[in-house]
């Protein structure tokens, strides 16, 4: 037995998305319709009824953990999904390069993405980690860069915290913010000290960089801050393998899908041309999930560009990125597949509508189909049509659900 | 936008109820088949399923909270409830006004509401506030009437307990329970103490009030000795507002429903002519919602009369009531509103069936109508109609999945 699961992320809309239809529904996927047709639909909250879920707390949700026991924040997930190591103990960040001015009150922010700089990151990275906190000694501090001006941070030493609030300003024109720490723990006052102190540093190795030079005579922005957010630890979650005694894989543009499955013991596979965004190679995607289960027993497959098209809200683009999904990755995944032996689901993360532009709190539609799926009535695939589906509703856990089809879970109880 | 909600208490009901249909299915009800043609339907168990709820265990869940983690009893949401001042570590009870005769084995109960008392409260509760416990020292203790036979009781001061049993004995012939401590801490010892003393000294303060004399003389039972129960502490919930970032008001005959929802941070509204009764004037009731809604952002709006019909065992009255509510609130309110920026969201707290006329474990139907509520095929209201509706089944959290179709849920993880 073998099983895919595939996360379109942001998939589910409202009926505002297009004259009375989400942009699912409206979607011509003849593909998700075959399955459909085949297996059973269901509505899932990702998280739980009315809780309105981030990217990171719904995929650790979905593949079977309780997110608020677990999370700890964004940053650990960035930095495991661009290939950090991360050691128990060590404070994690989000970071990006951005713009700033040193004024006589602080840095102040003049483009949060630096221009979204697309060369020199390398470099950069090589002036950030010469860095040395000598104001907070025993503190190692790692940046990688990542794609554009994203990054990651790893602080690592004795009494260090998660507990500290973010650098990054968030509007144009604001100071980049001290790091406080937000609880009155001494190791959150440490590190709320080794962000600062890290902070002023990377201004001092980034702005007279010969690559912010080359920026500022091109009349780019140059890159020359790094700004943290989403401090976090790695939580302690035991392993997917651990608890079904089985393999899988995750192929994700985004590092953050990365991150949440490589912590929760998934390998990853890096497919060229799998971006995280509108532009993916979805072909490249499905052929690598097809090849990856010649050796795993299952494949998660995310796929990005939905939500994307929700935050920019531009339905077209949402609606051509579900059918290309249903196209370049499903079309060929149903072909590649021993449908009697392999178990497929497929779902989102939450709803991004057309309207509001980021998540809300509506369940999303999930598709299961397989030789152990009862066939239910419904016969295409969109939010009503999982309304009517045989599967009801529920929260979270369709990984374990998938597992579970494939008879790989485990008893609870005996 | 703009939100209402609501809850008709016990408002579900059993196939038993009216030959082979429920009160709700039975009813006629145009306003509300109109809102399920124009929104969805699903069925949500108050707490979750299998549980059987009471109406405040019910309610917090309704609003977003685990009854399981926070609830301590209910005297505390009666006290709030009729606009009494609730401290940390007061400990809170529901009292009723009841008639006992001095024995020489305790206080014999003869009417456990003192023939339902309906004038003379106030002076008795000036008698009552004027009780001194000198056997607990620094112990405080103030009552105050509400409807009838009923009130509230906050006992104030250092070392005090909610874990003690209470004094009503529930039947005619008992006798007035001692209160004992339900655990081995001394402070529910002290509090059992203060509680017996203060039962002692509300005979001694009644028994031979003018008020008492009165009732005598007109062979009215005298409301001669108050009984306590439901002790409890005030639970920290977070209020409303501190999660969803937006206000909410309550309109309630009942002082438990009021107080569940000061409780979580809602203001209350009196409504003359809302009496938590049969007799309630549904009218006023919609007409200060739609006032409410220019100063709030939300309005819940509790109705108490399909209950009382239910524990009446009166399918009639109740089937009557349900069709007041959709005539003289549901449809007011949907005249009165902005439809374009209007979330409605109609449900019950529990079932309460006619042939047993008392809570049962069945989830009820909840109806959400909007503009952001993808409409299902289900085009009228009642328990079946919302087992074939497009939400399917959930628990509890009416509230915040309402709340989240306005936009206003705050995201959980990022």
């Amino acid at each position: 037995m073998k099983a895919i699961l595939v996360i379109a992320d942001g998939l589910g809309g409202r009926p505002s998305d297009l004259d009375g239809q989400t942009c699912a529904e409206a979607a011509s996927t003849p593909n998700l319709d075959a399955l459909a047709e085949d297996g059973a639909l269901g509505l899932v909250d990702p998280i739980g009824p009315g809780i309105r879920p981030g990217s990171d707390t719904a995929h650790l949700s979905l593949l079977g953990y309780d997110p608020f026991a677990l999370y700890t924040g964004r940053g650990v997930f960035e930095c495991l999904g661009i290939g950090m190591d991360v050691k128990t103990g060590d404070v994690c960040f989000r970071a990006n390069f951005a713009t700033v001015l040193d004024t006589d009150h602080g840095f102040r922010l003049v483009d949060r993405r630096a221009g979204r700089l697309e060369t020199g990151q390398d470099e950069l990275e090589v002036a950030l980690n010469r860095i040395e906190l000598t104001e907070t000694p025993g503190v190692q501090v790692m940046f990688r860069a990542s794609t554009q001006h994203r990054g990651a941070v790893v602080l690592r030493g004795e009494g260090l915290s998660p507990h500290v609030t973010e650098t990054d300003a968030h509007r144009v024109d604001a100071l980049v913010l001290e790091a406080r720490p937000s609880d009155s723990d001494p190791a959150s006052a440490r590190t709320a000290d080794a962000v600062n102190e890290y902070t002023r540093k990377s201004y001092q190795a980034l702005h007279d960089h010969p690559v912010n030079r080359k920026r500022l005579a091109q009349r780019n922005p140059p890159a020359n801050i790094v700004l943290l957010r989403g401090a976090s630890t790695c939580p302690r979650i035991p392993s997917l393998e651990s608890i079904y005694d089985v393999r899988g894989a995750v192929i994700a543009g985004g590092a953050l899908y990365r991150g949440v499955a490589l912590a929760c013991g998934m390998t990853s596979i890096d497919v060229p041309g799998a971006t995280g965004g509108l532009d993916t190679d979805l072909g490249a995607k499905a052929r690598a999930a097809l090849d990856a289960l010649d050796t795993v027993d299952y494949v998660f497959v995310h796929v990005k560009g939905t939500d994307n098209a929700g935050h920019d809200r531009d339905a077209a683009a949402k609606v051509a990125f579900i059918e290309r999904i249903d196209a370049e990755l499903i079309g060929p995944l149903v072909d590649g597949i021993d449908r009697d032996a392999t178990h497929l689901a497929f779902t989102g993360d939450h709803t991004t509508p057309i309207d509001y532009g980021d998540h809300t709190v509506e369940p999303v539609p999930v598709l299961f189909a397989g030789p152990n799926v009862a066939r239910d009535a419904v016969t295409s695939f969109g939010e009503r049509e999982a309304g009517r589906g045989g599967l009801g509703r529920f929260s979270g856990r369709v990984l374990p659900i998938l597992l579970g089809y494939c008879n790989w879970a485990p008893k609870f109880g005996s």
